[in-house]
């Protein structure tokens, strides 16, 4: 179901399937309501986009899924199941966020990035302080970086590209590129060139560069 | 949609966006059905407020959330996309619930309680056990205390007035007032007074009291 | 709402709430896309059931939960709000999977599990890696084992039966039968026959056994 109509752009090929709500207007203030959509968009039932974002080509949003307002998102973007992508985040092209996950406001995620199930993205330092909007800032996860799943990343750290986050890690620190860390708080224990498979095959997005 | 409407008492001002539903009936049995909402209630597309429970005035009900039957909630309640309340809870005034939460059975939430995203809150000691419905009992957050996100918080805690649980906590026992923990299982590691923001600025609710 | 219905087999005694899907068709390609549900299902408003999957009599599919396709669940399965259990997993007879619980495509879950709110199951060692689809598998949580809230579990990972995983624990290795862990990553404190509830009561199912 499409709302809002006038603010809505969509490229060709969209599937919106029933259920599905897309222009949802935000109760907070925003500069614009235009909502502009690539081509092939998939819109699951229950999925909700909001007014005022904008995604290119490709994009698949899950059943029950919420994408809100000021958001810029690259192509092929994958947000699956009851995941939610909170206000003014900058999201790049490829990028994967899988089931049952929290993305902070304000986070920013380069190209290639996963993001695993069970995920939660923090932004606020000090909820509830008085002078909580001056610092809030949700993470910085670079090119190529791999969030394994459960794991809690704290607002402001920066997570290097093609860093490897454990499952179930909490990263209270800045991660260097291509390390793989673990544990509460999350700490390195070894590159990811280093991670041997079961079967023996292994090979990272960029990892040979 | 307003389903079940002889319970139902819904004050002035109401916004009951398309897709939500209220009035759902418990396959539980329940005293009563009666669901009394205040004023200027916000719910959203794909939230579900159940019949049997009671509501104040300017509560938010954000997408995909759930409040189940038989909770007491205070004023100025706000519950984010994609949780639960589920069913027994006691929660006061001004008390944020963010994205991503399940609040346990018979949990107690006293005003201005802040819950971070991704953060479970549980009641069960001995899931399966025959007796388990005899010691089921959430945890008791009072005043003011602030949840950080992915947090998980186990039945029968004591969390004191005013403490931080840091993002990722495991919280296994009870937490002193005005204490900040982090870790699993969680630990203290400071007072809040002793927090010291990036910013430099740091003001938190009764922190002069 | 019935959908494809060439598709599908529901038993008798079904209670198909308003604003429940069953019948979702899935983007992957599949080899049958028959839904066969037994006796007396229960699925309420917002849950999504795949075309091409199998459950037993008894099922509740609660609120915005999604079964995909390909799963094979036996009788008495309660999937409780806002949980997922992605393709192709194997699950047995009076399984209990409670809410924000994401269970990971080639799962195996015996008879009498009990999952807790928030737990993440995993199944990807290497997410991105280029040969991860190879090696693709979710834990084997074997009979009547109890996993506590805001539990992550690992690909691969044995749960012996009756093995007890605390809450917010991360399992990272096989738990041997009777266990008791937790912890992150999780390590073994005790058995479940020397749990000892504050009520002087714990019987847990197959404790005599």
């Amino acid at each position: 179901m499409v709302v809002n109509k006038k603010y809505i752009h969509i490229g060709k090929g969209a599937k919106i399937h029933k259920g599905a709500i897309i222009g949802y207007k935000t109760l907070r203030k925003v500069k614009s309501l235009d909502l502009k959509i690539g081509q092939n968009l998939v819109v699951m039932a229950g999925a909700v986009i909001y007014a005022g974002t904008s995604i290119r080509d490709g994009a698949v949003i899950s059943h029950n899924s919420i994408v809100r307002e000021e958001n810029r998102i690259g192509d092929n973007f994958c947000l699956w199941n009851n995941s939610i992508v909170d206000y003014g985040c900058k999201i790049g092209d490829k990028v994967k966020i899988h089931c049952n996950v929290y993305v902070a406001q304000y986070t920013k995620i380069e190209d290639d990035v996963f993001i695993g199930p069970g995920t939660t993205i923090a932004n606020d330092l000090h909820p509830k302080c008085k002078y909580s909007r001056r610092c809030m800032r949700g993470p910085h996860i670079k090119r190529g970086a791999i969030i394994g799943a459960g794991a809690t990343i704290n607002p402001f750290v920066l997570i290097g590209e093609r860093a490897f986050i454990g499952a179930g890690s909490v990263v209270t620190k800045d991660i260097p590129s291509g390390k793989v860390v673990c544990g509460n708080p999350a700490k390195i224990i070894c590159s990811i060139k280093d991670l041997k498979c079961r079967t023996g095959l292994t090979d990272f997005p960029y990892m040979s560069k």
